[in-house]
Parts: structure tokens; sequence; C-alpha cells
């Protein structure tokens, strides 16, 4: 999974008929120091995200999962809501 | 999933069986400021799009969901038309 | 899916046994521009491929969807070979 | 698979009911000289793996498979703790 | 698939139930000059390889089909140990 911070949403009136009702949010990755990493994503919202909340998205087959239902035809979603995360011990190399 | 606008499509008399009928759109990924982002794909459209519409396409194996045909070998596809997006809060990292 | 160009082949004797049979083709990704991008991939021939053939390439699990045998490990596979492809006009960002 | 060390977590309250009770672990990709390589990504550990440790990670559908729980929303999972590994020739190319 | 060079073994004392026996083989991408590309990554060995041969090797859930074991976390496998290949025609763009 990664961490994302959500940024906006998309709106499509023509779409599958597995993706109506589903929240489309503009998710962008971020690092463990908080900055912004590679490109917006669109996930569907399943951990009643808002806008400028920390949460974790999963992408790929297994983000469909998420959903409950088997025929929606989705590739990113948000799975939960961050409260915290720490760095214990940032990583320096071979010892 | 991510967003992208149509530029063309590839006509292909010989393929697989599995990808009779279907209309396949060559798709340029685009990033919030509608710039371009990346190399262009080849998605199969389910969304009734056409050239220089912008639109929501998934990758990987639930693009093939989208064609109600579990046999169709199929890794993208246009999923639904975007009608307006925004970004709310462009994120300006660690606060 | 991608569009790529056959440049040549792979003989592998000792392999899985549900790969025996299938032509292993080296395809370079090309792009709307038919320049090269990225690195060349093995792909299996589904669609009867020649060297010099531009064609449709698959990736994933769907791949293996296209050798029409559930146990073949399979994760690149040609579908489709290129008649001709149009891009109606070029993306020139937010208008 | 990948290899990683995993230097710290996330806590999630609001999450997806399949995520209750799993560890997320953030785990840093490492290459073969133990310097990092890429961004961290977020794991579930299904290893016993601690802050610190070298793992061998699973990503997309396969990790789900680790947890055993075919409902979890899971692209990343540790699959095992490193004791060692040795490379025993380093790839200098044709020869 | 893509073709790559055997370079080092991984020992996990601690691992998933479903990978013990597997020999896990550290494996450098190479391309089709066979000069190194991109960093190495940790594959099941299902095709008798050794450290120094040119292998094919399978990524994501397909990985897992090789082991023929459904509940196998197992994203990368060696499926084949390469004999030749041969680059007939290297791509020149469009002519």
């Amino acid at each position: 999974m990664n961490m994302g911070v959500v940024i906006g949403r998309v709106t499509a009136t023509r779409k599958d008929d597995n993706l109506v009702g589903f929240k489309l949010l503009i998710t962008q990755p971020i690092d463990v120091k908080e900055e912004t990493t590679g490109e917006p994503i669109v996930a569907v919202d399943m951990a009643g995200a808002g806008v400028g909340e920390k949460v974790i998205y999963v992408t790929g087959s297994m983000a469909s999962r998420a959903t409950q239902n088997k025929d929606a035809p989705v590739d990113a979603a948000i799975v939960g809501i961050i409260d915290t995360f720490e760095v214990e011990k940032e990583y320096g190399g071979k010892s």
C-alpha cells in the first residue's frame, strides 16, 4: 500500500455502471517526509476520506476487493485514514 | 485509475478473437494540470469515448472486468468520461 | 495494451511445461511516433507475429488469458498485429 | 519479491474491516549493496518483522494471499525475514 | 516476461509456510545487449537455474502459477533457462 493525501475529486456522469455511487478522489502520493512523490491518481474512496486527509491506498486488482463489488473495474482504492505514522529509524545503509 | 485524453485509434485486423468488436483508443495520460504525463497507451473503450475527450481509464486485470468478457485479454480500459475535476487544495507538504 | 515491434526471439529448452510450444518473441515497445520507448520484453506470440511487424501486446495476468491455458505462467502476450494507427489530434494541453 | 528494511509503522483507526488486526509497516526497498532504492511502501507484516530487520516482501495481488483472508485489500506483504543473502558473482555484462 | 541473469541467493529461515522449500534467487534483469537494466529482484526458481545462468522470469500473479501452489505468496519466478536469443533486426524507428 502507499500513503497519499486527498487533493480533489473527479465527476463523471457517463461511466461504467459498476462505478455508480463511488466517490472518485484525486490522491497525491506522499513519502515518509510527507513530500509529494510521483503523479496523483484517481482512487475510489472506501474509507470516508475528505480533502486534505492523509490516507492509505491500495492499487491493482486488490483495490476492487475493497469495493465488495466483484464487477467493479477499480484499480485504486482508499482503504484507511492515517492517524499517525512514525519512522523510528531512518535507514542509513549497510552497517 | 488515471486520467487521460483520447488522441487516436488503432486498427488491427488479425487479433485475438476476444478482442473483436472492441474500439482500441490511443489514450494520453494527463495530470491534474491537464499536462501530458508519460507515454500513451492503447485502451479498450467501454464508455463511448471520442477523440479529444478526457476520460478515466483502468489498467491491469481489472480492465478486463469492464469488458464483461472474462476471456478478453485486456489490460487497459476506458471506464468513464470526465465531466469536471477539481483540485480543491494543492498539497504543499507537511504543515 | 501497448504497441511494440517484434525484433527477435528467445530459445529456451529447459522451461516450465506450460510454456512448451509457445513462440517467445523479443518485443520493443514503441510510442505513437514509432520511436522506441523503454526496454524490450519477452512476449508469447498469440497472433502469428513475425520479426519487423508492429503489434499490440498485453502485460500482467491478462496475458495468460490470451494463451487459453490457465496454468501458463505468462505475463506478456502479443494479441494483435497493427494494420494502422492514427493520432487524430495530438494533445496540446489545457485549452 | 524484493528486499527491504523495516523503518517504521502506520496507525490508522478508520480503515477497511479486513485490515483490522494487521500491522502496517513502512518498508524501505534496498538493493544488493544494501543501499536504499526507490520510495518506502506500506506492507502488511506476515512474518513477525520488527524495525531494523531486513525482509522479503511481495507486491500485487499475491500479497493478499499471504494474509489468508481473501477479502483483505492488501497489495504489499512481508513474507520472510532475511538471514543472509549473497551475491556470488556480480554480473559484468556479456562475456 | 523478462530476461535476467542469476547472481546470488537469499536465505530466510522465518518465512511464510508456503515459501518453504523454494530456492530464492537474486536475479539481475538484462537487456538484449546483455547489459544490466534496473535493480535485481528475488525470484523463486522453478527451472533449476544456477548462478551465472541467463533466465526468463515472470512477475506478478502469474509467477505464483508457476509454483503450482495456489497459496504461495510469490510475485516473481524463473520459468526457463535461455539457450540463445537473437535480435534479428534492431528497430531503427519509422521507415
